[in-house]
């Protein structure tokens, strides 16, 4: 109980205020686990003399310099929560160099110096482990690395975004505008100030690209995923969805085609329509959670809080706490053979090859014969339909909503349709595209 | 990829048969995540020259003699998946004592004989696994032992019986009677011949001895954990439950009082009312899942099959690939820090001590003033009442049933209750007692 592990902190925000916390709090029970302490040796901060901190920390602790910081001796932990890919990337290649071994929460760091990283750090001879980076206090990254090492993931549908979550779940209950919630969620700080990374899908297909790495062994350009974000979404969606018995969540989905080492691999990341009867469409709130298909298991869930000082640095502690079991057993930084290498690229479906089922709304003239003329469009592009409901005429409220489920179908002849419908006159706004999860996946 | 390690199989079930299939059928993502093949050298089966097994195996593989088979010297992982405590117990005690690292799905054998199983395995330096054995392929074990290391359980509600939580479900959808359906079950093989360890709550007692173990540092006498098997619900209770917004599952209920390393432990298996609300609620059929609440994570939830040939042999396979990560970190047997020692022995919390809310029905005669007996009796020990309904008089139909929801109550003072209760004139049949999950825990 005497050993000590050196950990610097780069970073004293919300998560690094909670890995300080947690540290303190649940000290015993963290020293009886490992059988050691974790010390917090430095902490570099972009301000020293900052007033208000989420935690009281000896002021002789903080530093600025954050180079010095990842070079010291007495540390063998570095946790890089400074969010972003520039210092990130930087400090964090430095920590390695430096040969120590690195913790992070950074998805977007992952997804996109993540070849950089771990590249890195097998040079070197360190670890680098990320819980906190996807569903953050949910361990689905041990889940699927460890509890399914021996099998073979065959799709996934998860919502990993808690804002994204939050936001539609609140627009659901309330069936108050996108823009109204947001405001709301910002002043109760559920939401960044630039919220786009949330909204736009941007955070989700960061998270979504490091499961892809895990699951299926490849590296994917995450800018190459299709991405919607949650603000194509209006209450009246939500409102027509709740009637054919669906939810509307903000999901990634991910899928293996073909061959189940080589094959093209599906990703996407957009709000779509679930049904009511899923698991995953009772994940409310800012919670998060992860169903996989797995070849063996079959289905299975995993769900928590995504977010959190708590929570995400609870993920933090728990890598800290199996580096330094590495340490004792002398395997820090050994290759590890669970860690899918990135050897087989694997082509990404293209968006226009994605096949689904769709929910589209068109805002149209209140006049007789549009029907069909949206109809023989959806159908010279191949497109079955499998329910529509036509607004009864609202005296002089214009548009009048049609809305459309259609059976399975190609996105690339929906998007013709849709072009073609836009350019009809008695069209008055451009049809809203949502996709609608799979029959596959999902299902308790 | 030329190293192999050597495997035996003691037991060639269903799950054995499940563990050939995956790792011939995931061989190649297995090899490639291990480094490594994981070979079967030898399996020890009752009767070498049964006909039809569960799947097909070369004969020469096949012995009776488990002696020999634990001490073969081209083996260094052996599988136990006999079941039962008696031969399961010795041949592990056999492989331990012969240097093997051991895998066993056998909940019984921990749950009952773990100490000794544990320190052998201590004392031969050899690494004892055992995902499957609660919640089958769902990696709950992983995930509390390494995902949730830093963290501090606080609470346990989970659904870790397969076959009651089918029988129940089944129970709810079609109303037919518990024998009835516990007939068919048995008849598709999802219940035993013996179906005593299931619908009894033994086998998810077992379960339970391992999680509170496993989060709580302690053992604890199987024997003492207060169990209640599901056949004390029939279909009007589920009814009544209905409509009042709960449902009634088979759970494992777990919660630390006091002192967080020291306080007594609330351990206890039956079927309980849950709000329709809660993500326990929606877990149907056959399907388990575990909803932990930890102090810094909150509430999170794992979910999946707990049972059947391939998501059992899951977690089988993938602690084989752990242990032979271990292997060749040449850290195989090491004491594992993670692993609590039950050296604090902890109190029990009495059945008598627990508080929780109560599901009551009682059969009595349909006559003026009986309403008042029970209420009269019920208020004299403590217990207040939050909902109550009498049936409306059935024309000749006796009993009529009461029922009443109670706010929390101490279980001495229900039992005392319904002692006296049980002893009126008015009263036709014993009463019926269900306890109601806590408010606490469950939630979504």
């Amino acid at each position: 109980m005497t050993r000590t592990i050196g950990v610097a902190l780069l970073g004293l925000g919300n998560v690094g205020g909670g890995v300080v916390k947690l540290l303190e709090d649940n000290a015993a029970a963290i020293a009886a686990r490992l059988g050691a302490t974790l010390e917090i040796r430095a902490i570099a901060v972009r301000d020293v003399l900052k007033a208000d901190r989420v935690v009281a920390v000896d002021r002789g602790l903080l530093t600025s310099d954050v180079e010095a910081t990842v070079q010291r001796p007495d540390v063998e932990i570095v946790c890089e929560l400074i969010g972003g890919t520039t210092l990130a990337r930087s400090a964090t290649l430095a920590a390695i160099a430096a040969g120590k071994h690195v913790v992070t929460a950074n998805k977007a760091l992952l997804a996109i110096h993540g070849a950089e990283v771990f590249s890195a750090a097998e040079r070197a001879g360190v670890d680098v482990y990320y819980e906190a980076a996807v569903c953050g206090g949910v361990p689905v990254i041990r889940v699927l690395r460890e509890g399914l090492a021996s099998d073979r993931v065959e799709a996934l549908h998860g919502i990993v975004n808690g804002t994204s979550n939050y936001i539609l779940t609140t627009m659901a209950q309330t069936r108050r505008a996108f823009a109204d919630i947001l405001r709301d969620a910002q002043a109760l700080g559920y939401a960044e100030a630039d919220p786009t990374l949330d909204i736009g899908g941007g955070d989700a297909a960061h998270k979504l690209a490091i499961l892809v790495n895990l699951c299926f062994g490849t590296i994917v350009d995450v800018a190459a995923i299709p991405t919607d974000g949650i603000d194509i979404v209006e209450p009246i969606d939500l409102e027509y969805a709740r009637q054919w018995g669906y939810v509307i969540k903000p999901l990634v989905i991910a899928r293996a085609h073909g061959d189940p080492a080589t094959g093209p691999i599906e990703a996407r990341v957009h709000p779509a329509l679930i049904p009511a009867s899923w698991l995953l469409a009772d994940v409310g709130g800012a919670k998060n959670a992860l169903y996989v298909e797995s070849y063996a298991l079959g289905p299975s869930l995993y769900y928590g809080a995504g977010a959190g000082m708590l929570p995400t640095a609870m993920s933090v502690v728990s890598d800290m706490i199996e580096i330094g079991r590495n340490i004792f057993a002398r395997v820090a930084g050994a290759p590890r053979p669970t860690r899918p290498r990135p050897a087989q690229p694997r082509a990404l479906v293209a968006l226009g090859d994605i096949r689904t089922r769709y929910y589209l709304r068109f805002g149209v003239h209140d006049k007789p014969g549009v029907l069909g003329q949206l109809m023989t469009i959806l159908g010279a592009h191949r497109i079955s339909i499998a329910q529509v409901v036509q607004d009864g005429r609202a005296e002089g409220s214009e548009p009048v909503w049609v809305v459309v489920l259609t059976h399975e179908a190609l996105e690339r002849d929906v998007r013709a349709a849709l072009t073609e419908i836009d350019l009809l006159e008695v069209v008055r706004q451009p049809a809203r595209l949502i996709r609608i999860a799979g029959a596959a996946g999902g299902a308790r």
